[in-house]
């Protein structure tokens, strides 16, 4: 079977590195291996806020990260779901091929519950995995790179594709989750990296104020760096960092920087994370927001196109 | 405020003197006075039923008995919402509006899953009062007839709209429901008037067809014909049905037949019937399938025309 890829984002903002090593650098990989979708999921976002917020800069901004580590829009259809309304359509049919007490059943629904602000869970959250499903069938995905914590999404993708093509016939692949690499990196203050708390570095940020993270970044007091996870796992990131940027093993930094401290270490980091982000920054620079625009545009044509094909199947299987 | 109009009717079938009576002699009345849109709920036949089956033989007659009754296609768009995918995209914000415990209390859903042979409720069940809103919202319906067993779903469209309207800016009226006059006409064997009980008048039925059926109704042994629907709720049903189809009151035919029993009854009935609709079958019988798909083919655009709009307002309002 030839596999085509859906993979995307939500629109809150720039990109950082934790995002680069855990899915960007895995795109760029697939792109030359099977045709992809990445979806840019900015009515999502409704899902997790009150307002909408600064959804066009942000989408800006997304679209600069992808074109800079090297998405080549010639290879991938870079869309936002708002642009494609045919894709919606396939939310009737999906919806009555699963049950409530499925939806309530799904644990990352139930997760998403326990931790949102919202005194009272939408119906845009409880209805969250088909309008996921909808997102993977409507370009017939077959491969979702994934995190742990998405997997169960997928299965109702597949629950939802499955019992479509017995009720109407073939018309859907079973997509697969596929697991991308575990989140390696953690913020600079040892927590999960997020934008929102300031431990992460932006594929944008400037080397200065890539250096001034990384100088904030929590160590410890010895000076002799090691390599251990378990018990200096500050330390054991910025190696971690560094050798991710640098091609190289952890261990091996650690053994070169020997007694030179936090101080050395965090040289080195710098270092490390400048000269590999800085083809990538000097590409942001060259880009201009029109530009990426334009992209987006002839993005979405290509998604709506799709979806339509998509949806005359299915109206067609559904006897419609 | 000028009012717009929208209806509708779910293809599961010819259309009978119950609709006629119940709300196609309304909405044409209404066409007069005010845009009007006529929705073909053809998606909305997967909540019922397993299969759509017959949909397409369902949507032509439908539109033939449309046309015949006079509803005019340059006053009213008639469109099915299968052919309007933006329409679908509304599902997402107006999703995030209500929250899964307001769609728990709904009493229809409640009540549509009381009689429904699914043994669990479908997401598409559970969240059919949303999909109602944006069916109403789309063309931005201020006038939605309804039956008493709908009133909560306006409700539930209202709720939608105005906290739209609070979180991002005045988009949408705030639809009323229009009681239609309550269903005056039982079924000829004193149920409810039903397709599938066989004890309806189809618009189309052939007048030998109109009077078999007429034959078969239930009445009773007294041959005085007297309109007491308490006690004579058969003979006061036929009184009515040709009150209707004659335009005068049912105890005035009462008193003509005096004591010419049931035989006299049934003979005026079918008269009656059959002189009404004789000018609506003729208009039917000469329509083509092909004519009526064109008026629906146009319908569909203006109404896709529509949904654009909605749909442009709707994201600028949004901030997309």
């Amino acid at each position: 079977m030839d596999h085509v890829v859906l993979t995307g984002d939500r629109p809150t903002g720039p990109l950082h590195l934790g995002h680069y090593f855990g899915s960007l650098a895995n795109r760029v990989r697939m792109q030359d291996e099977h045709p992809m979708y990445v979806l840019i999921a900015d009515y999502q976002v409704i899902t997790d806020r009150d307002r909408p917020g600064e959804i066009q800069a942000n989408i800006t901004d997304l679209l600069l990260d992808y074109l800079a580590v090297g998405l080549d829009p010639a290879k991938v259809t870079i869309f936002q779901h708002s642009a494609v309304p045919e894709l919606n359509q396939l939310m009737l049919p999906f919806l009555s091929l699963v049950s409530v007490s499925e939806l309530s059943r799904n644990p990352t629904v139930k997760d998403e519950i326990a931790h949102s602000s919202q005194a009272a869970v939408s119906g845009l959250m409880f209805t969250y995995p088909v309008h996921q499903a909808a997102d993977i069938l409507f370009c017939k995905g077959t491969l979702v790179p994934v995190g742990r914590d998405q997997l169960p999404h997928v299965e109702v993708t597949r629950l939802v594709a499955r019992r479509f093509n017995e009720r109407y016939g073939e018309v859907f692949p079973l997509p697969e989750a596929v697991m991308g690499e575990r989140p390696l990196l953690k913020g600079l203050d040892g927590g999960k990296m997020s934008k929102s708390r300031g431990n992460a570095i932006a594929l944008k940020a400037t080397e200065d104020e890539t250096a001034a993270l990384i100088r904030k970044a929590r160590t410890d007091a010895d000076r002799l760096i090691t390599f251990d996870e378990e018990r200096r796992p500050e330390v054991a990131n910025l190696l971690t960092l560094a050798g991710l940027c640098l091609g190289r093993k952890p261990r091996e930094l650690a053994d070169e920087i020997g007694d030179g401290g936090g101080l050395a270490l965090k040289r080195l980091a710098t270092d490390a994370v400048n000269d590999f982000l800085r083809p990538i920054r000097a590409r942001r620079r060259e880009l201009s927001a029109a530009g990426v625009r334009r992209v987006l545009e002839e993005g979405n044509a290509r998604a709506r196109e799709r979806a339509a094909d998509t949806l005359r199947e299915v109206r067609d299987a559904m006897g419609f």
